[in-house]
């Protein structure tokens, strides 16, 4: 018996350590590309055709294939994708320090034009692309997929990849563009889940008048209480700074509780199920223009800094993973019979992401410019070509979505799905490197 | 077929959104209270009986309480303990920043005793309470446990608690009993590991000289390997941001770099079966040294307040963790039969505590004051009955190990295992309470 335990205990110990150890040498995988891709980024800062995302994107890739031929094929990452931890851990940080160090004075003065992008473009787009999958697909042979799905497409398709955006356009650059394209992707985050949640609960064989108008007054409670939710946990957390004067004894608990504070709104909106980034993103306006003001001097320099290196690391990791994943020989094997019909897909599906971002962003800038009196304020064509096509990227925002939808815990064993998988990462690889061409043309 | 699969993903829907709901809901409960610990240790600051431990501590055993009573009994805890989670996440920070923070005059003038401590002590404290485990065990009914639990039992609680350590003793009041405490708590950990992984090893049953000098070897290499690989990593990132220059284009690359560079050192030394906090210790003081002059004046601000904001966090978490696990029902069931005999147990085992350490602290210091010339930098007797009473401490380092050895990833079914689980909290609970009282005898 005694023996037995023993056997018991040594078995025990040998298997926690193996699961322990692989989870081990992944970290350290992990964080040594991301050492490397901060170092060529460092090395690449002066060329203008590669930034740090496509390199941890290039990285990512090239790891996959190192890893797809040592284990013979088998496995091309060491994680599997999983939307829990890009939503709960990657996206907070990066979304709340854009927030943080927006410009507001330009952000606001354009709100009015930023909605109207976020909330009806992304509804035009939506059914754009979902009329255009039902018409093209339908026809071809490409597994089971219903109503619901060529919906579920459109939406995955409008989720702007507001994370590339940042990448691309810079806010000291062309600051109008910036909080356009910027702005528009964090509205667009709100409608999404408004689509997604529709989807999944109405019944999609009686669409009238009432469906409408609930989904509008959805939307409507949806964007007012997430705003609201981060306005207020800003205010708190500024409110307990200054009122106890936590500085007075450690500038740590400051930074903590600032840090702690934007991530627990965060939380709470998605426990809610309001839109998280939509409340991280204003809970971020709100600490800068009063905790910033209410906390030490040596706190200002530690929030402003640490939060831009918490977001720009989990970009990078973000990019890293994509890239990785995106070699995931499961979901090419069973897409891969006929690879010329999943190019296929892939070029309509990147088809219709052009026609149905050009049909809201040309009209809506017309709107908007009647509204404005000043020719300056006015929205130019060319700048409307640079919002059209700076949007164009789809980003990890529509692989979540898309492993959502399309997957079981990371796997697919039905054959439309996996095609649906393997076209949203081409969309995704294909958008992202094109779209850091954009800089040319401004 | 269609339907088939609309159910199905609805199914998979719902099912992912459950597992996802459940972990935001404990994610927002521990942020939440993390926000609370840091206000009331705020607010506590200037009252000497509690600090930020102890208030974690009490408001994880309030938040137990009410889990158990609102699941009518079920359990007390949202998240169960995961040595893996501690080792991974929470220890790395906290010891790092250590490191990055200790005076480094000091530690180095008494680095000879601290090793004696750490390395000589840890062993004869071993011995001890082994020993006297099985002395006194052996006579009493407490289920299946032969001669390798009980050597497990003595390196358990030969773990010093070098987190709970900073937290009573202060740099600034009292340099030279922190710097020989908490030193003692790092090395003694490389002694840990050694310790650990020999009694796994070798056969218990033929111990000779070849087994102690087999022991003895394997001490020195990992010292002194772990040793060189925090050395080396906190020199190469010196070495990469001097010469590259990072900080010309972002600050923010200087601090991640600094970061993933210290992670990595950790993860490195786990996977080579190295000490990882000796290892990310020696990272610290490193770069500390080396790279905190190489960068920017604001990486400088910055990285001083991140690291100790993170460690904090990473503290009071853990605190937190640790109170809440304590009322695990799971464990206190299998124990509590025989009440008695469960208090009657932890009694004793902290009476070896207590022999264990004061079989070393007296005669090595008596040994190290034997080195010295000047008085001034001998041991006094007070100093010894303090560094004594304030590495009592047993905390969550004892608490991983002793999941480790005696569940199966948290849970356990034989009687002896929970027994030794419960014994193992209320020791940990009762010495962190008492010493506590340390600041009183100073």
């Amino acid at each position: 018996m005694g023996l037995g335990v023993v056997a018991e205990l040594v078995r025990l110990g040998v298997l926690s350590s193996t699961s322990d150890h692989s989870s081990v040498v992944s970290i350290n995988l992990f964080v040594a590309l991301l050492c490397a891709c901060i170092v060529l980024g460092h090395l690449l800062e002066e060329n203008r055709w590669v930034n740090e995302s496509i390199t941890a994107l290039i990285i990512g890739l090239c790891t996959g294939v190192v890893i797809l031929l040592t284990t013979k094929g088998k496995s091309s990452h060491i994680l599997v994708f999983s939307e829990d931890f890009f939503f709960i851990y990657l996206l907070p940080p990066i979304i709340f320090n854009a927030g943080f160090q927006v410009k507001k004075k330009q952000f606001f003065r354009n709100f009015m034009t930023i909605t109207l992008f976020g909330a009806v473009g992304t509804m035009i787009s939506f059914f754009t692309i979902s009329l255009g999958a039902i018409a093209i697909f339908s026809r071809m042979n490409i597994g089971t997929l219903d109503v619901g799905d060529f919906l579920a497409i459109g939406a995955i398709f409008s989720a702007t990849d507001s994370v590339c955006t940042l990448q691309v356009l810079h806010q000291d650059e062309t600051p109008l563009l910036y909080s356009l394209v910027f702005g528009e992707g964090v509205v667009n985050d709100a409608t999404s889940v408004v689509l997604f949640n529709a989807l999944q609960n109405f019944d999609l064989n009686h669409i009238d008048v009432t469906v409408v108008l609930n989904f509008l007054g959805n939307f409507c409670y949806l964007f007012l209480s997430s705003t609201l939710l981060g306005v207020f946990s800003g205010l708190l957390s500024a409110y307990i700074i200054k009122k106890l004067y936590i500085g007075r004894h450690s500038t740590d608990r400051e930074v903590a509780l600032m840090m702690l504070m934007a991530y627990l709104s965060y939380m709470l909106a998605e426990l809610l199920d309001l839109s998280g980034i939509l409340t991280v993103f204003f809970c971020g306006i709100v600490m800068s223009h009063y905790t910033w003001h209410n906390v030490t001097e040596s706190s200002r320099v530690t929030t402003k800094h640490a939060f831009a290196t918490l977001s720009f690391i989990a970009e990078t990791f973000l990019f890293l993973y994509v890239g990785m994943d995106a070699l995931d020989i499961e979901k090419w094997e069973f897409a891969s019979d006929i690879p010329g019909k999943s190019i296929g897909i892939s070029s309509i599906l990147l088809g219709l992401v052009l026609v149905g971002r050009a049909a809201f962003v040309f009209p809506l800038s017309f709107l908007s410019n009647l509204t404005k009196k000043s020719p300056l304020e006015k929205i130019t064509l060319r700048q409307q070509v640079v919002i059209w096509w700076a949007g164009l990227m789809r980003g990890a925002v529509s692989i979540a979505l898309a492993y959502n939808k399309f997957t079981r815990s990371g796997h697919t064993q039905l054959h439309g799905n996996a095609i649906m998988i393997t076209s949203t990462i081409t969309v995704v690889l294909f958008s992202t490197m094109v779209s850091h061409l954009v800089p040319i043309f401004l």
